[in-house]
């Protein structure tokens, strides 16, 4: 018998509370009875992404909500700006292009954050760029990107937008959509909003919205202008995906009763632990830039695979954490600390981690990260 | 946020599978579909009772069963013998006084296993007895007695059966029902069976049933006799707990899955493990007698009220355990590790009882207890 563990960085364990509020039974979308509650999950996501602009909500993967975030705002052979420092990095540049983009990219070494100058100066270069494309935190490589001082540059570029992908850096650290200037700002239901993979989040500033006017690019199923309209009815365009909708509502529940400040201080309490935990017991963080408090990238000790790190522990512990990808493949791992998990989550990754390393041979005391992560974690 | 952990003696956590299974839509006790779902709890229940003959199946918890175990076997005026060495130990002393029986109790201080040779004593001095009530594992002081033991005394006594009240023991260590000539083995749902609380399951040898035939005492909801005719028409004599046999069923597969042996060096290992973490973090086991793999008495540190440490572990970090007893209020407290627990459950409650104790000015070193368990819990 091994029981299950998720640590890896989406989907991530969903609360019982949730699962309990998604197996109710089936209602209709069209009908009275759902209108309290998209009225109030719409609410609720407001909240959340502190704007005051609507959230669409859409009925797909977190891919969903970016393809949305480039067909919306751009015509072929707009101009945009891709900052890429990983794979979800290199996604925008795939996106912009399928999408007829003419695309610079700002290339970011893997582990590194992108330097904000850098971007002000490619706008100072071509003001003609519709859009930045950039990732609030990237998963692959567990950094995140100062979003805060990019929404700085660019409110000061009249003709462009500043679209973020968060979708593992909503509700895991402070990300102030309006007042930072974060004119689109996207995330997924199965990360730190403690859901199934399904839903996609999306919000759009008032200047987003006069770019959208202009674009010319095809879009139906993400048409965000539609749903839009739609929303304003307290409807959607399209099905909604009705039990995520009833999940979200419990969420929503959850995280207003902890309130932001409370999540983003838990979030990066067990982050913290993480990353000075695998510190003590011997290892190094993969991060060069500011490490992202929803996953930790971890560099597998010389001469250990990282890989075989990683499937160890699924195997032999029934953890499920994250690899390398691509040329960091073997070379790091990655254990996630955003959503429905605690600290206890924390101490058992890194007890299994030491375990692993030992079970491979690799000289490591054990205790030694775990007895770290403890000490931090102590409840005041 | 805090996560909830039910470490305590039961009810203990309920693997989701088994969630699942009970959640399915009721059905009908006396409609076909139920049949065959019966008929494979009943075999599976000899299995795991390690016997050949019928193991009712009652709706009540644990206690409906032990007082069915002294209602259906004696009269009123008849001997008992009865072993009380704890709480429950003590609970069989009152229900055999409230039927009316003549108890002689031999009083084992908590924290010691009985001694079989006073047994063996006490029935030579007293063949009139007609039955022996002892627990395998007394969970008030997380000790076992050794039925297999009591079971040779009891097989050279003709008169007498040996009632074992196996709540805390069966699917937890051997226990090994006819081999061992445990006339009557009772046990409940909410331990290592991994279901809620509900059920009970009592398993009567032939030597009992003849007792049985004879035995004058009131008993309608508990009768075995009647309840026996009827399982043996793949029925129950009044309406079962029908989810709760939905869940056993899957219960059923997944200990089977595993095998007794496989269950059971489990049991062992993480038992074994915490204790030897307790022991590394510089506490006391309670236990002078044989340590009940079921769950583990923890000794207070000296200057440390054994309730703060139970409190501290639900309020500060949500973790559910046991405390003393009686007069071990205070001076114990209690961790569970039978059922649906692994070997991260044994790490994170070492953890957190290490956080507790610092918590409270006790000097403990963190880590070193979790490091002793993480040595005796690697994969092998």
């Amino acid at each position: 018998m091994l029981k299950r563990y998720l640590l890896a960085p989406g989907p991530t364990p969903v609360p019982p509370e949730v699962l309990l509020a998604m197996a109710r039974p089936m209602i209709h979308h069209r009908a009275p009875e759902f209108d309290p509650i998209f009225q109030e999950v719409r609410e609720g996501l407001k909240w959340l992404f502190q704007t005051r602009n609507d959230v669409l909500i859409l009925a797909s993967s977190g891919t969903g909500g970016m393809e949305g975030a480039v067909s919306n705002f751009l015509s072929p052979g707009d101009k945009a700006l891709v900052i890429n420092g990983g794979k979800f990095g290199e996604r925008w540049g795939k996106l912009c292009k399928t999408f007829g983009a003419q695309v610079t990219e700002i290339k970011v070494e893997w582990g590194h954050s992108v330097d904000p100058k850098q971007v002000a100066d490619a706008l100072k270069k071509d003001p003609a760029i519709k859009a930045v494309y950039v990732q609030a935190s990237e998963t692959s490589t567990a950094v995140t990107h100062d979003v805060k001082a990019l929404g700085q540059i660019v409110k000061g570029c009249p003709e462009t937008i500043l679209v973020v992908d968060a979708i593992t850096a909503l509700g895991v650290f402070d990300l102030k959509t309006d007042a930072w200037g974060l004119d689109v700002v996207i995330t997924g239901s199965q990360k730190a909003l403690m859901l199934p993979p399904g839903l996609a989040f999306v919000s759009v500033s008032e200047k987003a919205w006069q770019l959208a006017e202009k674009a010319k690019n095809t879009s139906f199923y993400f048409n965000f202008k539609r749903e839009k309209d739609n929303q304003q009815k307290n409807q959607t365009a399209f099905t909604p995906a009705v039990s995520m909708i009833l999940g979200l509502q419990e969420v929503l529940k959850m995280l207003r009763a902890e309130g932001l400040d409370g999540v983003f201080a838990r979030q990066a309490q067990m982050a913290h632990a993480l990353r000075e935990g695998v510190k003590a017991a011997g290892m190094e963080i993969f991060a060069k830039g500011t490490p992202s408090d929803a996953v930790t990238a971890i560099n597998a000790p010389a001469g250990v695979d990282g890989q075989a790190i990683y499937k160890n522990l699924r195997v032999q512990y029934g953890i499920t954490a994250a690899g390398g990808q691509d040329h960091l493949k073997g070379k790091i791992f990655r254990l996630s600390h955003m959503g429905y998990l605690d600290r206890f989550d924390v101490i058992l990754a890194l007890a299994a981690t030491e375990m692993v390393l030992k079970g491979l041979g690799h000289p490591v005391t054990l205790g030694k990260g775990v007895a770290k992560a403890q000490e931090l974690l102590m409840a005041k």
